[in-house]
């Protein structure tokens, strides 16, 4: 492609709402234009990387067996109101209703309309496992959308839906997608990481999120250095530290601490670290008493595991300070575990403290030198009640844990009968029967994959895209091609040569200075440059520079061809 | 691909809605199923045809230098309540407010959006011309959806939107674009016609349909058995005959006819064929009096004609009895043009009539034997009033004029400067100064191509598909693959030689007998059958069969690709 004949739409001007990089770039390289808050124009720049994350995504879920259909985008409300989304959904469900007032919706997902399907299509388990897939347009009704294409009103997503006899079958599909996803990052030339993830409001018991890393990522990621081991930081489990706690070598005193409430207070007073104070928080209980929560002062509590204790109310409930001073006999600040009644739940790493510092349950005084055992017993309940932190051991064992941001776009569930069970999709099973039947859901955010790539992949000049997804790979720039033919012939030849060899080229040929040609192709992030001036056509060589490439460097004319296959592969 | 691995989804049973072949048959092979009214999921089968208009759209969209966008679905009410259509287009337009009471539609066309982006992103005339499409999603609230994909509320178009700086850039784009229809509809490999039409609401001065041709198609088209020619009957000019007025043989008699009053009553009554009868009408004229219309008694009256002559009142309107009653003293059915009182415009074949029978403006009495200027004068207003007919003379000088039905699948459309002007989308032209662009429109209904070429292609057994939008071009049905493993490794042997090839070929593996595979494959209509049975293996042939050939003849194992490749060419 030749830019006369694809014009370029970059702007100088960064647009005021644009908060994040992927979002400035996309407007700034004449990516996408907005049209309305969350709903955007992919120009044709934009469109070539949208597609060819469409296409690496059809060819990688073809060859997972799984079958291509288009559903639509209007669904009807009856089908949400079988499942009983229609009511739950909330306000990010667009709704609508068509000339004859019958309510419909634009489907942000289509669990409803492929298990209609399904339940009309599938007759027999031997039909099964089967999995469909679709490359199409959802809505969804933000609150705010932001950030460009990455929280849209209205986006492409894969979505897939497998149906199945047994768990096991749905477990060995499940494992296909997880195989199947992994490899349309690998070819996105993306750095994911597949993170065991709660699977939310959608239902299902197991569930892996994927995650493009980038510093911006909205999600924390805990990883093993050493495995293939990651979380959602939320999900990861803190063992219990190996090693033995430490004997005593201090007694017990308590002392006066006027106005040292925070574990940093009291820490600079006493100058210990905040590992040696032991916080304690109080929680409600399911049966609206309270329950008190221990953990090493340097450690954060992580709700969703506190609340998922049984007992702890859920969603967790702080206490009120009028209900602390009730309980513990002082404000919070002071509170601590000698002699505190009500139930205490210690965080697993709390209890190999020693020689520790908590509050006296008196406002104004904490006790110094506490030690297990000899000062206070055990708590009866221990349990994993803290966020991981870099350096904690991994879960699986295997090395240690460290911590990155990531972008999620893809998410597999194990969605179980949810759906199937509420429209009543069955088939007949091999012993004649009806038989209700398990589901799996399978999505990656299509559009969204194009602003997180951007987000991990730019610098101050622009984008930097992975070979894959670049929307060319190459960029010719000529220098003063429009004045010397004998440079023009060696353009088109090249040019000619690198595109019959399906190497997507764009050629430069605007009138336009070589630097103005270099910030464009720098801005819109084409992976490989070649320069070509008169100087060139004596020594026979190009100037090839790659887009993170801190020098050029010349290039034979014989070798360009082979020289740029090499770097593509 | 093998049937195990792409299962069909054929049925005995026609939807109860399923009024024409296409619908009926979509269903049946298995292409599509209902979700609602108007709306359907494309079935793997399917969407393999859509995909397939699709790209060839797109590669010739793209050759003829257009460029790809992606516009959204959701339009917001602003952009639209600049051009007036908010209000004017009426319910067919599918509103809807966000979760702020902000309004909405989904996109049934989508001139406001590309006029906006062509605003803010076109500056100068040198941007110019530029022709932006894509392959979307478009929605209709139609009152009444019916025929399947081709009048339903959710579809895929091809919409293309050129941006001019004169009439003659225009011009140039729109016989650009008539040549890439033109090629896009050669390469379906459909019987089709671009017929001259009447641009309809959405503005501009010139325009052409494209009709796919078939015996079900809603709309009439004349065409030249001898040129291009085409245009819609109702545009479609009916010539001044050749040759001169017979000269008078009968006297003109007055002659009771009680109770004749139509042109077949008063023909029969004569004992005369309807052509020696004239047909009087009248009409309201734009200042609220009366206007006569004479036509030989078997011609049609066209509407469109005759509300376009300066006088007559448009949209065109009958005289009641009453006021027929009044200006001519006799109740219609013995109306004539001798001695009304009334501006008359007579059709151009009336005038060459001669003997001819016509109404004596008194009830029950006709004039037989009249002859103009003998008993009457000429009108003096003579015009083209009639709809054309079979072996009327083409319009263009060539050949005679044939009457098919087509089904419009393509429209394009010279807008001119309808929403450039409303929308204020102007560049700055050579002379420094802003100038308004002119703009021209293309559409192609990709969902409703495939039903299309159902309705041109069917036989009672299913659908005929033409080679290059066949889901599998061929389809290979081994009889008893799975008791014979030397069938079965020959069978393989063909399906990979012809999938190495570039042919897309469909293995059934069902262990089905052989009628029901054929009958599968007829009805999906894959256009070439290659059957092979342990007998073939003596003789090294398999038996090949085209979807609409008689019958099947033998073809060499070493020559099936060869074949199968002359057979696709």
């Amino acid at each position: 492609m030749r830019t006369s004949q694809f014009p370029l739409s970059t702007v100088k001007e960064t647009p005021a709402d644009a908060e994040i990089a992927s979002h400035k770039l996309m407007i700034r390289a004449g990516l996408i234009r907005k049209i309305a808050a969350g709903i955007y124009t992919w120009l044709p720049l934009g469109l070539r990387v949208l597609r060819k994350v469409e296409q690496i995504t059809r060819e990688e879920m073809n060859k997972a067996g799984a079958l291509e259909v288009l559903m639509p985008a209007l669904q009807p409300a009856e089908l949400w109101q079988e499942t009983g989304r229609w009511e739950k959904y909330g306000p990010e469900l667009a709704r609508m209703q068509d000339r004859h007032a019958r309510d419909f919706c634009l489907g942000p997902t289509h669990e409803e309309i492929i298990t209609d399907l399904a339940r009309n299509e599938l007759k027999s388990y031997k039909q099964l496992p089967i999995t469909y897939f679709q490359i199409q347009t959802k809505f969804r009704d933000e609150i705010r959308p932001r950030f460009g294409v990455m929280r849209s009103r209205e986006f492409v997503m894969k979505d897939a839906y497998s149906f199945h006899l047994d768990q096991e079958s749905l477990q060995e599909t499940y494992d296909l997608m997880y195989q199947a996803y992994s490899n349309i990052f690998n070819r996105f030339g993306l750095k994911f990481r597949a993170v065991i993830a709660d699977s939310g409001s959608i239902g299902g018991a197991v569930s892996h999120e994927f995650h493009v890393l980038a510093d911006s990522g909205e999600d924390a990621i805990a990883f093993s250095n050493a495995s293939d081991y990651a979380a959602n930081v939320e999900k990861a489990e803190a063992l219990m530290p190996l090693g033995q706690r430490p004997e005593p070598t201090q007694d017990m005193s308590l002392i006066d601490t006027p106005n040292q409430h925070s574990i940093e207070e009291v820490s600079q007073f006493f100058s210990v670290d905040a590992a040696s104070c032991l916080k304690t928080l109080i929680v409600k209980a399911e049966d609206n008493t309270l329950v008190a929560l221990l953990l090493r002062g340097d450690h954060e509590l992580n709700p969703i595991k506190a609340e998922k204790i049984a007992g702890v109310l859920s969603p967790l409930q702080f206490a009120s300070d009028e209900e602390i001073i009730v309980a513990c006999g002082c404000k919070p600040g002071s509170i601590g575990p000698i002699g505190l009644k009500m139930p205490i739940i210690a965080d697993r790493s709390s209890t190999l403290m020693a020689d520790f510092i908590c509050g006296a349950n008196q406002d104004g005084k904490h006790y110094s030198g506490t030690n297990w055992l000899r000062d206070l017993p055990l708590p009866e309940q221990i349990a994993d009640l803290r966020m991981v932190i870099e350096g904690d051991p991994s879960p699986d064992g295997n090395g240690q844990i460290t911590i990155a941001r990531g972008i999620e776009v893809g998410h597999i569930f194990q969605l179980g009968n949810k759906y199937s069970e509420a429209m009543n999709a069955a088939i007949i099973n091999e012993a004649g029967k009806n038989q209700i039947m398990l589901m799996g859901c399978y999505g990656i955010g299509i559009s969204r994959i194009v602003a997180a790539a951007i987000e991990q992949g730019h610098d101050e000049r622009g984008i930097i895209w992975p070979n894959e997804l670049a929307p060319f790979q190459v960029a010719i720039c000529p220098m003063n091609m429009h004045k010397s033919h004998r440079l023009a012939d060696t353009v088109e030849k090249i040019y000619g040569e690198l595109s019959d060899a399906g190497i997507d080229v764009l050629l430069d040929d605007r009138k336009v200075r070589a630097g103005f040609m270099f910030s464009d192709m720098e801005l819109i992030g084409i992976p490989h440059r070649i320069v070509l001036g008169d100087r060139g056509l004596d020594t026979d060589t190009v100037e090839y520079q790659g887009r993170t490439d801190k020098e050029s460097q010349e290039v034979a004319f014989a070798d360009i061809v082979s020289f740029i296959k090499s770097k593509l592969s």
